[in-house]
Protein backbone atom coordinates (compact mmCIF):
# COMPACT_ATOMS: atom_id res chain seq x y z
CA UNK A 1 0.00 0.00 0.00
CA UNK A 2 1.31 3.82 -0.97
CA UNK A 3 1.37 5.68 1.48
CA UNK A 4 -1.39 8.90 1.96
CA UNK A 5 0.10 10.56 4.26
CA UNK A 6 3.79 12.02 5.45
CA UNK A 7 4.94 12.98 8.74
CA UNK A 8 6.80 16.12 8.73
CA UNK A 9 7.84 18.17 11.54
CA UNK A 10 6.28 21.30 12.15
CA UNK A 11 5.63 24.26 14.52
CA UNK A 12 2.10 24.45 16.07
CA UNK A 13 0.86 27.63 17.41
CA UNK A 14 -2.19 28.09 20.18
CA UNK A 15 -2.64 31.26 21.13
CA UNK A 16 0.55 32.33 22.85
CA UNK A 17 2.12 28.88 22.91
CA UNK A 18 4.40 27.73 20.59
CA UNK A 19 5.38 23.94 19.98
CA UNK A 20 7.69 21.41 17.44
CA UNK A 21 5.38 18.74 16.36
CA UNK A 22 5.04 16.26 14.23
CA UNK A 23 2.37 16.23 12.19
CA UNK A 24 0.71 13.88 9.16
CA UNK A 25 -0.14 15.75 5.47
CA UNK A 26 -1.58 14.39 3.08
CA UNK A 27 0.72 13.19 0.59
CA UNK A 28 0.31 14.73 -3.46
CA UNK A 29 2.41 13.22 -6.37
CA UNK A 30 1.84 13.31 -9.60
CA UNK A 31 0.14 10.56 -11.45
CA UNK A 32 0.81 10.67 -15.73
CA UNK A 33 -2.13 8.12 -17.61
CA UNK A 34 -0.42 6.82 -20.64
CA UNK A 35 -2.56 5.49 -23.69
CA UNK A 36 -2.38 3.13 -26.39
CA UNK A 37 -4.57 1.77 -28.61
CA UNK A 38 -4.81 -1.96 -29.65
CA UNK A 39 -3.28 -1.64 -33.10
CA UNK A 40 -0.66 1.10 -31.91
CA UNK A 41 0.61 -1.69 -29.32
CA UNK A 42 4.30 -1.93 -29.33
CA UNK A 43 4.03 1.85 -30.54
CA UNK A 44 4.99 4.25 -27.61
CA UNK A 45 1.87 5.22 -25.57
CA UNK A 46 -0.05 8.74 -25.78
CA UNK A 47 0.93 10.59 -22.27
CA UNK A 48 -3.22 11.63 -21.91
CA UNK A 49 -2.76 13.13 -18.51
CA UNK A 50 -1.21 14.07 -15.39
CA UNK A 51 -2.96 14.82 -12.55
CA UNK A 52 -1.91 15.45 -8.77
CA UNK A 53 -3.14 12.97 -7.36
CA UNK A 54 -3.06 10.99 -3.29
CA UNK A 55 -1.34 7.66 -4.39
CA UNK A 56 -2.84 4.20 -4.11
CA UNK A 57 -5.94 2.97 -6.08
CA UNK A 58 -4.16 4.24 -9.28
CA UNK A 59 -5.56 1.90 -11.79
CA UNK A 60 -9.14 2.41 -9.83
CA UNK A 61 -8.21 6.27 -10.67
CA UNK A 62 -7.31 5.51 -14.29
CA UNK A 63 -10.11 3.44 -15.12
CA UNK A 64 -12.34 5.61 -13.61
CA UNK A 65 -10.97 8.55 -15.81
CA UNK A 66 -11.59 6.64 -18.95
CA UNK A 67 -14.99 6.12 -18.15
CA UNK A 68 -15.60 9.79 -17.77
CA UNK A 69 -13.76 10.65 -20.96
CA UNK A 70 -15.99 7.92 -22.57
CA UNK A 71 -12.79 6.23 -23.90
CA UNK A 72 -14.25 3.35 -21.81
CA UNK A 73 -17.53 1.68 -21.17
CA UNK A 74 -16.59 -1.64 -19.47
CA UNK A 75 -13.35 -3.63 -18.41
CA UNK A 76 -13.49 -5.60 -21.55
CA UNK A 77 -12.39 -2.51 -23.43
CA UNK A 78 -9.04 -2.74 -21.42
CA UNK A 79 -6.31 -5.20 -22.74
CA UNK A 80 -3.83 -4.20 -20.05
CA UNK A 81 -3.55 -1.92 -17.36
CA UNK A 82 -0.42 -1.53 -15.23
CA UNK A 83 2.12 0.87 -13.61
CA UNK A 84 5.03 1.64 -15.60
CA UNK A 85 7.72 2.64 -13.23
CA UNK A 86 8.52 6.16 -11.93
CA UNK A 87 8.01 9.08 -14.04
CA UNK A 88 10.92 11.52 -13.10
CA UNK A 89 12.05 11.61 -9.08
CA UNK A 90 9.19 13.05 -7.23
CA UNK A 91 8.98 9.45 -6.15
CA UNK A 92 12.79 9.51 -4.83
CA UNK A 93 10.84 10.36 -1.51
CA UNK A 94 8.15 8.22 -1.50
CA UNK A 95 8.90 5.02 -4.21
CA UNK A 96 5.70 5.75 -5.37
CA UNK A 97 5.10 4.73 -9.37
CA UNK A 98 3.71 7.44 -11.18
CA UNK A 99 2.86 6.40 -14.11
CA UNK A 100 0.23 3.58 -15.45
CA UNK A 101 -0.09 2.51 -19.36
CA UNK A 102 -3.48 1.24 -20.85
CA UNK A 103 -3.49 -0.96 -23.83
CA UNK A 104 -6.94 -0.49 -25.52
CA UNK A 105 -8.76 -3.61 -26.39
CA UNK A 106 -9.09 -4.03 -30.21
CA UNK A 107 -12.07 -2.43 -31.72
CA UNK A 108 -11.51 0.62 -29.08
CA UNK A 109 -11.09 3.57 -30.58
CA UNK A 110 -10.18 6.95 -29.09
CA UNK A 111 -9.16 9.96 -30.74
CA UNK A 112 -5.98 11.90 -29.23
CA UNK A 113 -6.79 14.95 -31.18
CA UNK A 114 -10.59 15.33 -29.67
CA UNK A 115 -9.11 14.68 -26.50
CA UNK A 116 -6.68 17.18 -26.55
CA UNK A 117 -9.34 19.46 -27.56
CA UNK A 118 -11.42 18.79 -25.03
CA UNK A 119 -9.14 18.69 -22.31
CA UNK A 120 -8.79 21.90 -20.14
CA UNK A 121 -6.03 22.88 -17.79
CA UNK A 122 -6.26 24.34 -14.78
CA UNK A 123 -2.58 24.96 -14.14
CA UNK A 124 0.80 23.71 -15.21
CA UNK A 125 2.82 21.59 -14.30
CA UNK A 126 5.69 19.17 -14.93
CA UNK A 127 4.75 15.40 -15.43
CA UNK A 128 5.81 15.35 -11.85
CA UNK A 129 6.97 16.91 -8.77
CA UNK A 130 10.75 16.87 -9.48
CA UNK A 131 10.19 18.07 -13.44
CA UNK A 132 7.99 21.25 -12.10
CA UNK A 133 10.73 21.90 -9.48
CA UNK A 134 13.28 21.94 -12.47
CA UNK A 135 10.83 24.03 -14.77
CA UNK A 136 10.48 26.52 -11.54
CA UNK A 137 14.17 26.62 -10.99
CA UNK A 138 14.29 27.53 -14.60
CA UNK A 139 11.67 30.44 -14.29
CA UNK A 140 13.66 32.20 -11.89
CA UNK A 141 11.03 32.85 -9.32
CA UNK A 142 11.62 36.56 -7.65
CA UNK A 143 15.12 35.62 -5.35
CA UNK A 144 13.75 39.16 -3.12
CA UNK A 145 11.76 37.31 -0.90
CA UNK A 146 12.80 38.49 2.01
CA UNK A 147 10.82 41.74 2.96
CA UNK A 148 7.23 40.83 4.56
CA UNK A 149 7.22 40.04 8.33
CA UNK A 150 3.73 39.81 10.01
CA UNK A 151 2.63 39.95 13.46
CA UNK A 152 1.29 36.28 15.18
CA UNK A 153 -2.06 38.64 16.00
CA UNK A 154 -2.21 40.43 12.86
CA UNK A 155 -2.13 36.85 11.16
CA UNK A 156 -4.38 35.26 13.28
CA UNK A 157 -6.89 38.29 12.31
CA UNK A 158 -7.08 37.40 8.14
CA UNK A 159 -9.85 34.25 8.12
CA UNK A 160 -12.77 36.75 9.87
CA UNK A 161 -11.46 39.67 7.36
CA UNK A 162 -12.16 37.46 4.45
CA UNK A 163 -15.02 36.13 5.75
CA UNK A 164 -16.69 39.82 6.08
CA UNK A 165 -15.64 40.49 2.35
CA UNK A 166 -16.99 36.96 1.21
CA UNK A 167 -19.75 38.36 -0.56
CA UNK A 168 -20.74 35.66 -2.82
CA UNK A 169 -19.79 33.54 -0.42
CA UNK A 170 -22.77 34.20 2.06
CA UNK A 171 -25.32 33.96 -0.59
CA UNK A 172 -24.70 30.40 -2.16
CA UNK A 173 -22.08 28.67 0.09
CA UNK A 174 -20.12 28.03 -3.37
CA UNK A 175 -16.94 29.54 -3.33
CA UNK A 176 -13.16 29.51 -2.85
CA UNK A 177 -11.99 32.93 -2.14
CA UNK A 178 -8.21 34.40 -2.01
CA UNK A 179 -6.69 37.15 -1.01
CA UNK A 180 -3.87 39.16 -0.91
CA UNK A 181 -2.88 40.68 2.84
CA UNK A 182 -0.04 43.23 3.57
CA UNK A 183 2.33 43.18 6.72
CA UNK A 184 -0.45 44.83 8.98
CA UNK A 185 -2.41 42.33 7.90
CA UNK A 186 -5.36 44.40 6.12
CA UNK A 187 -6.60 42.66 3.00
CA UNK A 188 -5.63 44.82 0.00
CA UNK A 189 -7.29 42.83 -2.89
CA UNK A 190 -10.16 40.01 -2.40
CA UNK A 191 -11.60 37.58 -5.05
CA UNK A 192 -13.99 34.84 -4.99
CA UNK A 193 -14.84 31.58 -7.69
CA UNK A 194 -16.01 28.46 -7.91
CA UNK A 195 -11.60 27.75 -8.57
CA UNK A 196 -9.47 27.87 -6.15
CA UNK A 197 -6.99 28.53 -8.30
CA UNK A 198 -8.90 30.98 -10.39
CA UNK A 199 -9.44 33.14 -7.05
CA UNK A 200 -5.82 33.36 -6.83
CA UNK A 201 -5.13 34.17 -10.51
CA UNK A 202 -7.82 36.89 -10.20
CA UNK A 203 -5.65 38.57 -7.25
CA UNK A 204 -2.44 38.13 -9.03
CA UNK A 205 -3.70 39.52 -12.01
CA UNK A 206 -5.32 42.80 -10.00
CA UNK A 207 -1.48 43.03 -8.81
CA UNK A 208 0.12 42.75 -12.01
CA UNK A 209 -2.58 45.39 -13.04
CA UNK A 210 -0.81 47.88 -10.15
CA UNK A 211 2.74 46.92 -11.21
CA UNK A 212 2.70 45.35 -7.51
CA UNK A 213 4.26 42.01 -8.88
CA UNK A 214 6.97 40.49 -7.62
CA UNK A 215 4.60 41.28 -4.32
CA UNK A 216 7.27 40.43 -2.17
CA UNK A 217 5.79 42.76 0.51
CA UNK A 218 2.71 40.56 0.90
CA UNK A 219 0.83 37.55 1.73
CA UNK A 220 -1.66 35.58 0.25
CA UNK A 221 -4.68 34.06 2.23
CA UNK A 222 -6.71 31.30 0.95
CA UNK A 223 -9.89 29.91 1.91
CA UNK A 224 -9.48 26.11 1.49
CA UNK A 225 -6.07 24.29 1.59
CA UNK A 226 -2.74 24.50 -0.34
CA UNK A 227 -2.15 22.43 -2.79
CA UNK A 228 1.12 22.31 -5.19
CA UNK A 229 -0.57 24.23 -7.71
CA UNK A 230 -1.42 27.37 -5.19
CA UNK A 231 2.16 27.09 -3.77
CA UNK A 232 3.36 27.31 -7.71
CA UNK A 233 1.12 30.63 -7.99
CA UNK A 234 2.45 32.44 -5.10
CA UNK A 235 5.73 32.14 -5.73
CA UNK A 236 5.55 32.67 -9.86
CA UNK A 237 3.84 35.75 -7.85
CA UNK A 238 6.90 36.68 -5.90
CA UNK A 239 4.89 36.11 -3.13
CA UNK A 240 6.61 35.35 0.37
CA UNK A 241 3.78 33.56 2.31
CA UNK A 242 0.50 31.33 1.48
CA UNK A 243 -1.61 31.38 4.57
CA UNK A 244 -4.40 28.90 4.04
CA UNK A 245 -7.43 27.66 6.36
CA UNK A 246 -7.09 24.26 5.92
CA UNK A 247 -4.37 21.82 5.13
CA UNK A 248 -1.35 21.75 2.99
CA UNK A 249 -0.08 19.04 0.83
CA UNK A 250 2.84 17.08 1.13
CA UNK A 251 4.20 18.86 -2.36
CA UNK A 252 3.02 22.40 -1.30
CA UNK A 253 5.18 21.94 2.14
CA UNK A 254 8.18 20.67 0.07
CA UNK A 255 7.64 23.55 -2.26
CA UNK A 256 7.63 26.08 0.17
CA UNK A 257 10.93 24.70 1.82
CA UNK A 258 12.79 24.83 -1.25
CA UNK A 259 11.89 28.38 -2.54
CA UNK A 260 11.94 29.79 1.29
CA UNK A 261 8.45 30.55 1.24
CA UNK A 262 6.34 30.57 4.91
CA UNK A 263 3.42 28.73 4.85
CA UNK A 264 0.69 28.52 7.19
CA UNK A 265 -2.13 25.64 7.37
CA UNK A 266 -5.37 25.23 9.59
CA UNK A 267 -5.32 29.18 10.15
CA UNK A 268 -8.07 28.80 12.32
CA UNK A 269 -9.41 31.40 15.47
CA UNK A 270 -6.42 31.63 17.89
CA UNK A 271 -3.96 28.92 16.07
CA UNK A 272 -2.01 27.76 12.98
CA UNK A 273 0.60 25.69 12.00
CA UNK A 274 4.13 26.76 10.65
CA UNK A 275 5.34 24.30 7.87
CA UNK A 276 8.05 26.87 6.44
CA UNK A 277 9.29 30.34 6.75
CA UNK A 278 9.05 30.61 10.48
CA UNK A 279 11.10 33.80 9.98
CA UNK A 280 8.21 35.94 8.91
CA UNK A 281 6.18 35.39 11.44
CA UNK A 282 6.93 37.87 14.88
CA UNK A 283 5.35 37.59 18.58
CA UNK B 1 -20.72 43.58 -13.71
CA UNK B 2 -21.45 40.26 -14.31
CA UNK B 3 -23.65 38.04 -12.08
CA UNK B 4 -21.68 35.50 -9.64
CA UNK B 5 -24.68 33.88 -8.36
CA UNK B 6 -27.60 32.91 -10.00
CA UNK B 7 -31.63 32.52 -8.21
CA UNK B 8 -33.20 29.08 -8.82
CA UNK B 9 -35.57 27.02 -7.48
CA UNK B 10 -35.56 24.26 -5.48
CA UNK B 11 -37.09 22.42 -2.54
CA UNK B 12 -35.17 22.35 1.14
CA UNK B 13 -35.95 19.76 3.31
CA UNK B 14 -35.23 19.99 6.90
CA UNK B 15 -36.20 17.06 8.74
CA UNK B 16 -39.62 16.09 8.36
CA UNK B 17 -40.38 19.40 6.56
CA UNK B 18 -40.09 20.05 2.55
CA UNK B 19 -40.41 23.53 1.28
CA UNK B 20 -40.18 25.12 -2.08
CA UNK B 21 -37.92 27.95 -2.13
CA UNK B 22 -35.37 30.12 -4.44
CA UNK B 23 -31.73 29.34 -3.84
CA UNK B 24 -28.20 31.48 -4.92
CA UNK B 25 -26.19 29.37 -6.89
CA UNK B 26 -22.76 29.97 -7.51
CA UNK B 27 -22.24 30.57 -11.06
CA UNK B 28 -19.86 28.41 -12.87
CA UNK B 29 -18.97 28.90 -16.45
CA UNK B 30 -16.07 28.58 -18.95
CA UNK B 31 -13.68 30.82 -19.62
CA UNK B 32 -11.16 30.84 -22.61
CA UNK B 33 -7.83 31.69 -22.62
CA UNK B 34 -6.55 32.84 -26.10
CA UNK B 35 -2.66 34.59 -26.55
CA UNK B 36 -0.87 35.43 -29.62
CA UNK B 37 2.40 36.90 -29.69
CA UNK B 38 3.74 40.10 -31.56
CA UNK B 39 5.10 39.00 -34.74
CA UNK B 40 1.61 36.75 -35.11
CA UNK B 41 -0.78 39.82 -34.33
CA UNK B 42 -3.45 39.04 -37.30
CA UNK B 43 -2.97 35.46 -37.26
CA UNK B 44 -5.32 33.17 -35.01
CA UNK B 45 -4.92 33.21 -31.66
CA UNK B 46 -3.78 30.01 -30.16
CA UNK B 47 -6.12 28.49 -27.37
CA UNK B 48 -3.97 28.13 -24.35
CA UNK B 49 -6.07 27.34 -21.59
CA UNK B 50 -10.21 26.37 -20.92
CA UNK B 51 -11.29 26.72 -17.15
CA UNK B 52 -14.24 26.75 -15.32
CA UNK B 53 -14.89 29.90 -13.31
CA UNK B 54 -17.07 32.17 -11.96
CA UNK B 55 -17.77 35.60 -14.05
CA UNK B 56 -16.14 38.37 -12.91
CA UNK B 57 -12.48 40.06 -13.05
CA UNK B 58 -11.78 38.02 -16.46
CA UNK B 59 -9.37 40.35 -17.46
CA UNK B 60 -7.46 39.97 -14.11
CA UNK B 61 -8.03 36.01 -14.27
CA UNK B 62 -6.30 35.51 -17.21
CA UNK B 63 -3.36 38.04 -16.13
CA UNK B 64 -2.55 36.34 -12.95
CA UNK B 65 -2.98 32.67 -14.80
CA UNK B 66 -0.21 34.03 -17.65
CA UNK B 67 2.05 35.20 -14.57
CA UNK B 68 1.52 31.44 -12.88
CA UNK B 69 3.12 30.03 -16.10
CA UNK B 70 5.65 32.45 -16.16
CA UNK B 71 4.40 33.98 -19.80
CA UNK B 72 3.88 37.46 -18.76
CA UNK B 73 6.31 39.00 -15.58
CA UNK B 74 4.58 42.79 -15.59
CA UNK B 75 1.73 44.69 -16.94
CA UNK B 76 3.86 45.52 -19.81
CA UNK B 77 4.63 42.11 -21.62
CA UNK B 78 0.83 42.94 -22.84
CA UNK B 79 0.23 44.44 -25.78
CA UNK B 80 -3.54 44.05 -25.44
CA UNK B 81 -6.22 42.26 -23.62
CA UNK B 82 -9.87 42.17 -23.74
CA UNK B 83 -13.32 40.10 -23.65
CA UNK B 84 -13.58 38.59 -27.71
CA UNK B 85 -17.29 37.48 -27.23
CA UNK B 86 -18.73 34.42 -26.94
CA UNK B 87 -17.55 31.11 -27.01
CA UNK B 88 -20.42 28.99 -27.87
CA UNK B 89 -23.68 29.35 -26.23
CA UNK B 90 -23.13 28.79 -22.44
CA UNK B 91 -23.43 32.68 -22.42
CA UNK B 92 -27.03 32.42 -24.05
CA UNK B 93 -28.05 31.66 -20.39
CA UNK B 94 -26.28 34.62 -18.54
CA UNK B 95 -24.83 37.12 -21.63
CA UNK B 96 -21.14 36.10 -20.47
CA UNK B 97 -18.56 37.19 -22.79
CA UNK B 98 -16.39 33.60 -22.36
CA UNK B 99 -13.06 34.60 -23.99
CA UNK B 100 -10.23 36.37 -23.34
CA UNK B 101 -7.80 37.66 -26.27
CA UNK B 102 -4.34 38.22 -25.35
CA UNK B 103 -1.78 39.73 -27.27
CA UNK B 104 1.92 39.84 -26.00
CA UNK B 105 4.05 42.55 -26.71
CA UNK B 106 7.02 42.36 -28.75
CA UNK B 107 10.01 40.54 -27.50
CA UNK B 108 7.49 38.57 -25.45
CA UNK B 109 8.67 35.05 -26.28
CA UNK B 110 5.54 31.87 -25.71
CA UNK B 111 6.23 28.25 -26.67
CA UNK B 112 3.33 27.10 -27.03
CA UNK B 113 4.15 23.42 -27.23
CA UNK B 114 5.85 23.88 -24.04
CA UNK B 115 2.95 24.91 -22.09
CA UNK B 116 1.34 22.27 -23.70
CA UNK B 117 3.63 19.18 -22.66
CA UNK B 118 3.20 20.98 -18.97
CA UNK B 119 -0.55 21.72 -18.70
CA UNK B 120 -1.71 19.31 -16.84
CA UNK B 121 -5.28 17.90 -17.26
CA UNK B 122 -8.10 17.33 -14.17
CA UNK B 123 -10.65 16.64 -16.76
CA UNK B 124 -12.48 17.31 -19.79
CA UNK B 125 -14.79 19.49 -20.88
CA UNK B 126 -15.90 21.25 -23.93
CA UNK B 127 -14.75 24.84 -24.73
CA UNK B 128 -18.03 25.67 -23.26
CA UNK B 129 -20.68 24.65 -21.54
CA UNK B 130 -23.12 24.03 -24.54
CA UNK B 131 -20.35 22.34 -26.41
CA UNK B 132 -19.82 19.90 -23.32
CA UNK B 133 -23.56 19.06 -23.28
CA UNK B 134 -23.28 18.16 -26.56
CA UNK B 135 -20.45 16.13 -26.10
CA UNK B 136 -22.43 14.45 -23.52
CA UNK B 137 -25.33 13.74 -25.23
CA UNK B 138 -22.86 12.58 -28.45
CA UNK B 139 -21.34 10.20 -25.94
CA UNK B 140 -24.78 8.78 -25.00
CA UNK B 141 -24.74 8.48 -21.39
CA UNK B 142 -26.78 5.46 -19.82
CA UNK B 143 -30.22 6.24 -20.10
CA UNK B 144 -31.55 3.65 -17.57
CA UNK B 145 -31.55 6.57 -14.82
CA UNK B 146 -34.41 5.57 -12.86
CA UNK B 147 -33.96 2.53 -10.69
CA UNK B 148 -32.47 4.04 -7.61
CA UNK B 149 -34.83 5.11 -4.82
CA UNK B 150 -33.83 6.05 -1.54
CA UNK B 151 -35.30 7.09 1.88
CA UNK B 152 -34.66 10.65 3.28
CA UNK B 153 -33.63 9.11 6.70
CA UNK B 154 -30.99 6.79 4.66
CA UNK B 155 -29.73 10.03 2.95
CA UNK B 156 -29.26 12.18 6.28
CA UNK B 157 -27.09 9.31 7.20
CA UNK B 158 -24.59 9.46 4.56
CA UNK B 159 -22.02 12.28 5.63
CA UNK B 160 -21.74 10.27 9.28
CA UNK B 161 -20.70 7.16 7.74
CA UNK B 162 -18.55 8.88 5.42
CA UNK B 163 -16.73 11.01 8.35
CA UNK B 164 -16.63 7.58 10.42
CA UNK B 165 -13.96 6.06 7.02
CA UNK B 166 -12.27 8.83 6.00
CA UNK B 167 -9.23 7.56 8.10
CA UNK B 168 -6.33 9.75 6.31
CA UNK B 169 -8.50 12.75 6.19
CA UNK B 170 -8.49 12.38 10.22
CA UNK B 171 -5.46 12.06 10.21
CA UNK B 172 -4.23 14.92 7.90
CA UNK B 173 -6.99 17.24 7.54
CA UNK B 174 -6.62 17.39 4.01
CA UNK B 175 -8.46 14.81 1.90
CA UNK B 176 -11.39 15.18 -0.13
CA UNK B 177 -13.39 11.68 -0.25
CA UNK B 178 -16.05 10.48 -2.39
CA UNK B 179 -18.05 7.16 -1.66
CA UNK B 180 -20.48 4.90 -4.16
CA UNK B 181 -23.87 4.13 -1.84
CA UNK B 182 -26.60 1.95 -2.67
CA UNK B 183 -30.43 2.04 -2.13
CA UNK B 184 -30.18 1.50 1.82
CA UNK B 185 -27.88 4.12 2.46
CA UNK B 186 -24.54 2.01 2.84
CA UNK B 187 -20.91 3.37 1.40
CA UNK B 188 -20.08 0.47 -0.86
CA UNK B 189 -17.29 1.60 -1.83
CA UNK B 190 -14.61 4.97 -0.26
CA UNK B 191 -12.19 6.75 -1.55
CA UNK B 192 -9.91 9.77 -0.26
CA UNK B 193 -7.88 12.02 -2.65
CA UNK B 194 -6.08 15.68 -2.28
CA UNK B 195 -8.23 15.98 -5.77
CA UNK B 196 -11.64 15.59 -5.45
CA UNK B 197 -11.94 14.88 -9.50
CA UNK B 198 -9.45 11.86 -8.16
CA UNK B 199 -11.70 10.69 -5.22
CA UNK B 200 -14.48 10.30 -7.86
CA UNK B 201 -12.47 8.57 -10.39
CA UNK B 202 -11.20 6.16 -7.86
CA UNK B 203 -14.67 5.25 -6.57
CA UNK B 204 -15.94 4.65 -10.65
CA UNK B 205 -12.70 2.52 -11.46
CA UNK B 206 -13.57 0.46 -8.79
CA UNK B 207 -17.52 -0.02 -9.89
CA UNK B 208 -15.95 -0.83 -13.37
CA UNK B 209 -13.89 -3.58 -12.12
CA UNK B 210 -16.81 -4.71 -10.57
CA UNK B 211 -18.83 -5.07 -13.74
CA UNK B 212 -21.00 -2.47 -12.14
CA UNK B 213 -21.22 0.42 -14.39
CA UNK B 214 -23.53 1.77 -15.66
CA UNK B 215 -23.97 2.18 -11.64
CA UNK B 216 -27.49 3.00 -11.91
CA UNK B 217 -28.91 1.38 -8.83
CA UNK B 218 -26.05 3.43 -6.44
CA UNK B 219 -25.64 7.07 -5.40
CA UNK B 220 -22.67 8.84 -5.59
CA UNK B 221 -21.50 11.32 -2.41
CA UNK B 222 -18.87 13.67 -2.24
CA UNK B 223 -17.22 15.70 0.53
CA UNK B 224 -17.28 19.19 -0.62
CA UNK B 225 -18.92 20.89 -3.22
CA UNK B 226 -20.73 19.85 -6.61
CA UNK B 227 -19.31 20.96 -9.50
CA UNK B 228 -19.76 20.49 -13.75
CA UNK B 229 -16.93 18.28 -13.26
CA UNK B 230 -17.99 15.81 -10.84
CA UNK B 231 -21.33 16.18 -12.05
CA UNK B 232 -20.33 14.79 -16.00
CA UNK B 233 -18.20 12.00 -13.77
CA UNK B 234 -21.55 10.65 -12.19
CA UNK B 235 -23.74 10.96 -15.53
CA UNK B 236 -20.89 9.12 -17.56
CA UNK B 237 -20.64 6.47 -14.98
CA UNK B 238 -24.76 5.89 -15.13
CA UNK B 239 -25.26 6.92 -11.66
CA UNK B 240 -28.57 8.74 -11.42
CA UNK B 241 -27.97 10.48 -7.70
CA UNK B 242 -25.35 13.10 -6.61
CA UNK B 243 -25.28 13.64 -3.02
CA UNK B 244 -22.94 16.74 -1.74
CA UNK B 245 -21.50 17.94 1.49
CA UNK B 246 -21.28 21.44 0.47
CA UNK B 247 -22.78 23.61 -2.37
CA UNK B 248 -23.53 22.90 -6.12
CA UNK B 249 -22.40 25.19 -9.19
CA UNK B 250 -25.05 26.53 -11.66
CA UNK B 251 -24.10 24.19 -14.42
CA UNK B 252 -24.26 21.15 -12.07
CA UNK B 253 -27.80 22.12 -11.46
CA UNK B 254 -28.14 22.86 -14.95
CA UNK B 255 -26.44 19.58 -16.31
CA UNK B 256 -28.48 17.38 -13.38
CA UNK B 257 -31.94 18.84 -14.54
CA UNK B 258 -31.21 17.91 -18.43
CA UNK B 259 -30.14 14.59 -17.82
CA UNK B 260 -32.07 13.74 -15.02
CA UNK B 261 -29.45 13.08 -12.15
CA UNK B 262 -31.08 13.80 -9.12
CA UNK B 263 -28.64 16.57 -7.52
CA UNK B 264 -28.29 16.86 -3.53
CA UNK B 265 -26.58 19.79 -1.36
CA UNK B 266 -25.20 21.33 1.89
CA UNK B 267 -26.36 17.38 2.92
CA UNK B 268 -25.33 18.17 6.56
CA UNK B 269 -27.22 17.14 10.14
CA UNK B 270 -31.09 16.79 9.92
CA UNK B 271 -31.24 18.64 6.45
CA UNK B 272 -30.36 18.73 2.80
CA UNK B 273 -31.19 20.76 -0.45
CA UNK B 274 -32.74 19.21 -3.38
CA UNK B 275 -32.04 20.96 -6.70
CA UNK B 276 -32.77 17.98 -9.10
CA UNK B 277 -34.57 14.33 -9.49
CA UNK B 278 -36.89 14.53 -6.34
CA UNK B 279 -38.18 11.43 -7.87
CA UNK B 280 -35.93 8.97 -6.72
CA UNK B 281 -36.07 10.42 -2.58
CA UNK B 282 -38.79 9.06 -0.59
CA UNK B 283 -40.31 9.56 2.94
Amino acid sequence: MPSSSLAIGIDKIRGPRQAAEQDQVAVEEPLEIQLCSADARGAAAKSLSVTMRTPGDDIDLTLGFLVGESIIRSIDDVAAIGAVGAVGAADADTGQQNSVRVELAAGVEFDLQRLERHFYTTSSCGVCGKTSLAALRNAQPPARMRSLALRRADLLELPRRLGEQQHVFQSTGGLHAAAAFDASGDLRIVREDVGRHNAVDKVVGALLRERYIPADDHGLLVSGRASFELMQKTLMAGIPMLAAVSAPSSLAVRLAREFDVTLIGFLREDRFNLYAGAQRITE
